[in-house]
Parts: C-alpha cells; sequence; structure tokens
C-alpha cells in the first residue's frame, strides 16, 4: 500500500525519527516521508515508531491508501528530495 | 478531491502560508494540512501559494486523491489537531 508518513516529535527524539522513517520510506521534506509498504512493513514502522515515540507528547501521522488508484503528488517550487542523497 | 498540503518554506513566510492553506485546508500538524477541494478550489490555493513562496528555495507538496477511496488516517501518540482551535 501507498503511505505518506509525517512526524512531529520533540528536538531530542528527531534524529531517531529520521533514521527509523528512512529505513522504510522515502523522504520527501521537512518530517514528511512516502512510499510503498506492505501491512507487516508498516506494522514494523509503528512498533518501533512508538519505542522511540513520547506518545503523550510526540505525533506521527500516517496515511494510507490501500486501493490501486495511487495518490498523486505535485511539487510547487523546489523538489527537496533531490538533496537527500547528501544527507 | 482529498488533498494533502505541506510545505516547507523560510521562516520569514510561514506565517503567511499557514494563513493561506488554513483559509483552504484544516491544519492537522506542524506544515500540514488536509481537507476535500474542488479543482478550482485546488488551483486558487496553488496560484496564492505561488505569489507567497521563493519558488528556488520554498516547497509546497501536495497529494491528491481524487477517486472516491479516501485516504485512510492513523495518529500515533497526540493529536495535536485539537490544539488548533486556540491558534
Amino acid at each position: 500500500m501507498y503511505v505518506i508518513a509525517v512526524y512531529d516529535v520533540a528536538a531530542e527524539r528527531t534524529g531517531k525519527m529520521l533514521r527509523l522513517c528512512r529505513q522504510h520510506l522515502h523522504w520527501i521534506q521537512n518530517s514528511v516521508f512516502e512510499g510503498e509498504l506492505t501491512a507487516v512493513g508498516l506494522r514494523e514502522l509503528e512498533i518501533e515508531a512508538e519505542k522511540i515515540m513520547d506518545l503523550s507528547y510526540d505525533s506521527l501521522i500516517i496515511f494510507t491508501n490501500t486501493h490501486v488508484h495511487r495518490v498523486e503528488r505535485r511539487i510547487i517550487g523546489r523538489e527537496k528530495q533531490e538533496i537527500d542523497q547528501f544527507l
């Protein structure tokens, strides 16, 4: 399934969340990631995220589209993604 | 159509982008917005955003799902949205 993940976590946890999300998805901007995951892969991401996060403070939003119709994506302005290779 | 918008703009432009996006969509986290828009409504948002943005530096990503199958959304941790009423 197609997944978009967006996190908002305290500064001390952003490094770990960035590494975790990049193991499963593609970084596209700020704390925004996208990619294709199986249900098992998504569950793994969620479980690992819950270990990192302070669930009373941090937030991770996961958008999924299980149907064949993909979400279309348009970028206005600069594509930050190409910087990703240097991060 | 269902729309998710995520922006990454220079600090001096975040105020204007926040106000613009909140006129068209619902704030859900950081610089992340979602909602239902017509094609005309989405085009208006894009045109206004282009006026605000430095297109060589800033980035606005727009995800759209034109099909009846909505994108599902799950939140892990705190729902930041309810704070929106106080912003």
